[in-house]
C-alpha cells in the first residue's frame, strides 16, 4: 500500500529545518520512503490532496495519564487534589474497563489533535496497551509502581510484577513499548527506584516518574540537604533512560547532572502553571544538552490533551520569563513538540521526522479555516494561531487515523456513552466530595 | 419574532452567578425577556434545542486593531516590530478598503469565536463601522489619533478629525459606538491627551489608549519621575472615561489612583506575554475596585482573535505568577471575559449577563465535541478545556450571526479571496522586510 500526499506545505524538522512549499511525500507500508517539490510522477494506491496545508512529524506527547478522562473538570482550582480526592477516588473506583474505556477516549482525543506518540503512566496499564493496538496510537507505557496499595494491587510496590508482565508481552511491538514508571521521588524509596532503573536498563526502555514537581517533594530533600534529581543520581538513576516528567525545580547543577548522564526531561507547562507552580528552566535544560519534550499531564491536571496547547503556553510563558521575545522561535518550539519529543524518548531515528525511512506518523494541519490566513511563517502559525479544529488527518506507522477531521476507526460517541454508563459507580464516589462537583 | 433556546445550561453571569443546569430562554427583538428551569410553555417563532450545551453571554474582547489581519504571522519572534514594521508598513500600504475587508475578516473570525462586543482602535475607523453594522458585530472604535502622519490623514493629531465626524455620525447606534483613541502616552503630547478627554466627556463615550506597556515608555516616565498613568492624572485624563489598554506595570499607587478615578483595564495577556513584556498586576487592579476586561490585541500581535486563548492564558499566568491555583476560579474568569468586559466599557447594564432587559447577545457551547466531557463544572470547562471550535451558534442583539458553527451571513471563503487579491501591494511592500516574511 502506497499513499502520497500532495500539494503540501512539508515541515520536515530535519537537521536543516528544510520546508518544502509545495511538497509531496510517499508512504508505503508503515515508513515514508521519499518526498520532494513539484510534483510526483510515479505510482500509489492513493494520492491525498493537501490543499496547500501544512504537513508535519505527528506530535508527541511525553507525560499522560490519558485513562483520567473521568476526573475531568473536578476541582480544577482545588488546593491540594492529589491527596485530597485523586489518590481516594483511584482507589476506590477505578476499574480495567474503565481505565480502558478513559484510555480509548483520551487516545481518540489526543489524535483528533495530530499526537501520534504518548507517554503514559497510570494503572491497569495494559488496558492502555489493548487500547493503543485497537486505535493504532503509539504508546509509552509504565504501570504505576507505588509505595502505597492502589486499584490493580493491594500491596505497595505491587506495580513491578504488572510491568513485568508487560515488558515480556510487547517486545519488539512496533506501537507498544513498555517502560518503567515508578510514580515519584517521595512515592517511591530508594529500593524501587533502583529496581525500576535496573528493569529499564535490562529491557533497553524508558524509566519515567514525576521529579521536582512538589513543594513538599522539594522541602523533603532539602531537609536531606540535597535535591531530588541528585538524591536520584546518588542511587545512580539518572541516564539516558530517565524520562524525567515536571522538573520544575530543577536546581542549575541538577541541570548539568542530567546533560552529562543523557537523562530527558518531559516539560508539562499547562499542568504546572495552572497548578501555580512555576515554569521549569527549560532554557538552562536545552543548554545543558538535556533533551526536552512536552506533555499534556493527564485530563484532570491540564485539562486537554493536545500539544497546540502547550506549544502556545511554552511560548508565552518561556519568552516572559526571560522577557525576550526572540527566545523560542515559533520554529524552534515546534521542534520541541514533534523532534524534541521523540528524542527525549530515545526514538529519534524511529520517528519525529519527515524523512525517508521514519515510520510514517504524519499529521495534516488544514489553513482553510478563519484562525489560519495569512500564513507568512507556517511555524508561527502552528504555535500563536492553530487549535485541534485545524487538524485535517492522522496517521501512525502508515495508516490514516484521523481523516477530514474524524476519527477513521472509533465512534466518538457511541465510545463516550459507554464511558459514561461505565462511570456511574466512579461518580457514586465522587458525590461524597460534594466541593469538588 | 421570539425565539426560544431550550435544553441549555445557562450561566447566566447575574450577581447571583444563577446557573440553570436545564434551563430556557426567551428572545424577543434585540433583548432577552424571561428565563427560567425545565419546559417552556409560551408561543415563539423559533425553538432552538441546544442539546445540554452552555449558553452564556457573548465574549467582550476590549482590546483589538482587527484590520491588522494582512500582518498576521509576520515577525512573530522579532524584536521592536512597532517601530521596525508595523508602523512603516501600516503607513506605506494601508488602505480604506484593506482596512474594511480586515475589519470583516476579523470580525467573522471574532464572531465563529464566541465574540459579540469588541474595542478596536485603528485607521480609517469609519471602515470598521461599515464592516460592524454589515455584520451584526457590537463595535467600540476608536480612530486612532497620533503625533505624526498616518495612512489615513497627512498630518499629526489628524485623527481627531476622523474621530469627531464618527462621534457624530454614530449617535445613538445599537451597535456602533464611537470612542476616542489616541495611541500611546509616548505617542501623543499633553494637549492631544487633553483634547481626548474632553471629547470623551462631551459625548459621554470611552477614551482607550496604550498605557504602561513598553519598556521605553515607563523609561521616558520614570526619567521624569513619574509613571504613564500618573502623568495621565496630573493632567486630568483619567476617570470613568478611561480605558486604558496593557497597564503592564503599573504601579500599587497607580492602580489605587485608577480604581479612586473609576478607570478601567483592558488586559492583553496573550498578547504582553508573547512579547516578553510581563503581566499586569490584575489582582491588585481587581481589588482597588478597578474593572478589568480581557483583550486579544491585534492578529498581529496576539495572532488569534479568541477569549477562549485569553482565558486560558490568563489563568494560567495569573495562578502561576500568584504561585497559587485556587486564586481566580475559573467562573471568576469567565466573568472578567463577558460581565467584566461590558463594566470595563461602562455597558454592565447593556450586555454581559443573561437577564431579562439585557441585549440578546449570546453564545451556544456545545458539549459535544472530544475536549467537551465529561463536565462537572461549566467554567472549568470554558476556561480549560473549550476552543473555538465548541463555539455552535452565536447572537447578537437578539439576531442569529453564526449558527451550527457557521457564519449566517458571511462567506468566509470569498471573503478570504477577496481580501487575498487586495493584500497584494501590501505584500510588495512587505518583501522588502525579508527578514520577517
Amino acid at each position: 500500500m502506497a499513499i502520497l500526499f500532495q500539494n503540501a506545505w512539508i515541515l520536515t524538522m530535519d537537521d536543516e529545518f528544510r520546508a518544502i512549499r509545495n511538497g509531496w511525500l510517499l508512504v508505503e507500508g508503515r515508513d515514508i520512503v521519499d518526498l520532494g517539490e513539484g510534483e510526483f510522477f510515479g505510482d500509489c494506491d492513493e494520492r491525498i490532496d493537501c490543499r496547500g496545508g501544512i504537513l508535519i512529524p505527528g506530535f508527541v506527547n511525553t507525560h499522560c495519564h490519558a485513562s483520567m478522562i473521568p476526573f475531568r473538570t473536578m476541582g480544577d482550582d482545588c488546593k491540594d487534589r492529589l491527596r485530597r480526592f485523586l489518590f481516594p477516588l483511584e482507589n476506590e473506583a477505578m476499574t480495567p474497563q474503565l481505565v480502558y474505556l478513559g484510555a480509548k477516549y483520551g487516545i481518540a482525543e489526543s489524535m483528533l489533535a495530530g499526537t501520534t506518540t504518548f507517554v503514559d503512566m497510570y494503572y491497569f496499564e495494559d488496558e492502555v496497551a489493548r487500547a493503543c493496538l485497537q486505535t493504532g496510537m503509539r504508546g509509552y507505557l509504565g504501570e504505576t509502581i507505588i509505595g502505597q496499595p492502589t486499584c490493580d494491587y493491594p500491596e505497595p510496590y505491587g506495580g513491578f510484577e504488572l510491568a513485568e508482565q508487560m515488558l515480556e508481552k510487547y517486545k519488539d511491538n512496533d506501537l507498544v513499548h513498555p517502560i518503567l514508571a515508578p510514580h515519584g521521588t517521595t512515592t517511591c524509596d530508594e529500593a524501587c527506584l533502583r529496581r525500576a532503573h535496573e528493569l529499564a536498563v535490562k529491557y533497553d526502555t524508558l524509566m519515567t516518574l514525576h521529579v521536582s514537581e512538589m513543594d513538599y517533594e522539594m522541602k523533603h530533600f532539602a531537609d536531606m540537604g540535597t535535591t531530588p534529581l541528585q538524591w536520584m543520581d546518588k542511587i545512580g538513576t539518572v541516564d539516558k533512560h530517565l524520562l524525567a516528567a515536571h522538573c520544575i525545580h530543577v536546581s542549575e547543577e541538577d541541570a548539568r547532572i542530567m546533560g552529562e548522564r543523557g537523562a530527558s526531561v518531559a516539560h508539562c507547562i499547562a499542568s504546572n502553571t495552572k497548578a501555580g507552580k512555576g515554569v521549569a528552566p527549560v532554557k538552562a535544560l536545552l543548554k545543558d544538552g538535556v533533551p526536552v519534550g512536552l506533555g499534556t499531564d493527564g485530563p484532570s491536571s491540564g485539562n486537554t490533551l493536545n500539544l497546540f496547547d502547550q506549544m502556545r503556553l511554552f511560548a508565552n510563558f518561556h519568552k516572559n520569563e526571560n522577557r525576550d521575545r526572540s527566545l523560542f522561535p515559533a520554529r524552534d518550539i515546534v521542534a520541541l513538540a514533534t523532534r524534541g519529543g521523540a528524542k527525549a524518548l530515545g526514538a529519534e531515528n524511529v520517528f519525529g521526522q519527515l524523512k525517508p525511512g521514519m515510520r510514517a506518523d504524519i499529521v495534516l494541519i488544514s489553513l482553510e479555516e478563519a484562525n489560519m490566513f495569512p500564513v507568512y511563517n507556517p511555524y508561527s502559525a502552528l504555535v500563536y494561531c492553530a487549535n485541534t479544529s485545524n487538524v485535517r488527518l492522522v496517521m501512525t506507522s502508515g495508516v490514516i487515523r484521523v481523516r477530514d477531521g474524524k476519527l477513521v476507526h472509533t465512534d466518538l460517541y457511541a465510545l463516550r456513552e459507554q464511558l459514561r454508563r461505565e462511570m456511574k459507580p466512579f461518580l457514586a464516589a465522587a458525590e461524597r466530595y460534594t466541593d469538588i462537583i
